[in-house]
């Protein structure tokens, strides 16, 4: 496989202060960012340690369990960074419908493609494509990382004025449409996939609230 | 990384005759089927050649570019399959419609992993998470693998009756929909989300056609 610069950043809601960090939670993120752009099997554990600036050997010491336990943690912390995003959109809308909270989401991921470029993507995607089959206990965990991120979604549609009763699969179509969204345009470097799933959702997500 | 049983299959609309495959041509079927279960990065020449049943020594022999160029063709061919899939699905329509089109592009999708489970997703969504930020040609390539299929899904959706000038974007937010469940349906070991995406979009694409 051709190797060539590996651009990464933060997910969209990775807006939380950098200062505190200790060499453990800056393995954790470091391991995030890799996979958002190379997947797991791509993401080596010496590329981890150097891009967190952690001491050797230090990755044995916090990770007893390795690159599992590692990678867990990671998809984990993206999984709930994604839903504290959710409460983040929620909270900085005057009027909470909907429509204005996916596309509040959906802007979220724009603006990062639009700042950082497209070489990051979601990294329980990543996951869910290299390793959900070869390891179910992986599997479990990108599972529990996207409920981490759909429970919140669910419940500001709620807020939002959605039937509970739907809330749960609506939130589930939502996810889908921007992770798909997020494939398309980190292939076609262009956020138009992006814009595509609010301009078609919108109508639905108006009779929903 | 745990190791497992990587079960594998082909994506709906593989429905071609497998007899008359020469070992070029299951070599590139291999490679999509490992690509499925475990992304491009953890796919290897070994395992293509062995499940391919092919001749040690074939590969450099019909891939004389290598790993790049074999992923490359089943990237490819398995776009094209599922641009054929959604004529077959179109074609199959007594009363084609938007709604029933896409229904009926989902259920294959379904009807794969309740028979074969959910090991294997599409290999396009592997790519781009695991290769597309290193090489851009690979991303170039899946670009193309998803063209592919949404022009012919663009064109049986106007056949269906949407406005040509709304179809392309409708095709798009289809195959962001039915990815990001495919990737949800996988890490959930359920159909559930596929069914999601077809319960809450029937509405919009009722009034689309």
């Amino acid at each position: 496989m051709t190797e060539g610069e590996h651009g990464t950043r933060a997910a969209p809601g990775a807006d939380e202060p950098p200062a505190a960090r200790g060499p453990r939670e800056r393995m954790v993120r470091a391991a995030a960012e890799l996979i958002q752009s190379q997947g797991v099997s791509g993401t080596g554990l010496r590329a981890v340690v150097a891009r967190a600036e952690a001491p050797r050997g230090s990755l044995q010491h916090y990770f007893p369990g390795g690159k599992d336990q590692l990678v867990s943690e990671a998809l984990r912390s993206m999984g709930a960074l994604a839903g504290r995003g959710v409460g983040r959109v929620l909270a900085g809308l005057e009027q909470p419908s909907p429509a204005a909270l996916f596309a509040g989401i959906v802007d979220r991921w724009r603006q990062a493609f639009l700042a950082d470029g497209f070489d990051a993507g979601c990294p329980l995607v990543a996951a869910a494509s290299d390793v959900a089959a070869a390891s179910d206990r992986l599997r479990a965990v990108i599972a529990d990382a996207f409920t981490l991120w759909g429970e919140p979604l669910t419940e500001a549609l709620v807020a939002a004025g959605v039937d509970a009763p739907r809330a749960e699969q609506l939130a589930t179509v939502l996810i889908a449409a921007l992770e798909g969204a997020i494939v398309l345009a980190r292939v076609h470097r262009d956020v138009g996939p992006l814009d595509a799933v609010v301009a078609e959702l919108t109508p639905l997500l108006e009779v929903a609230g």
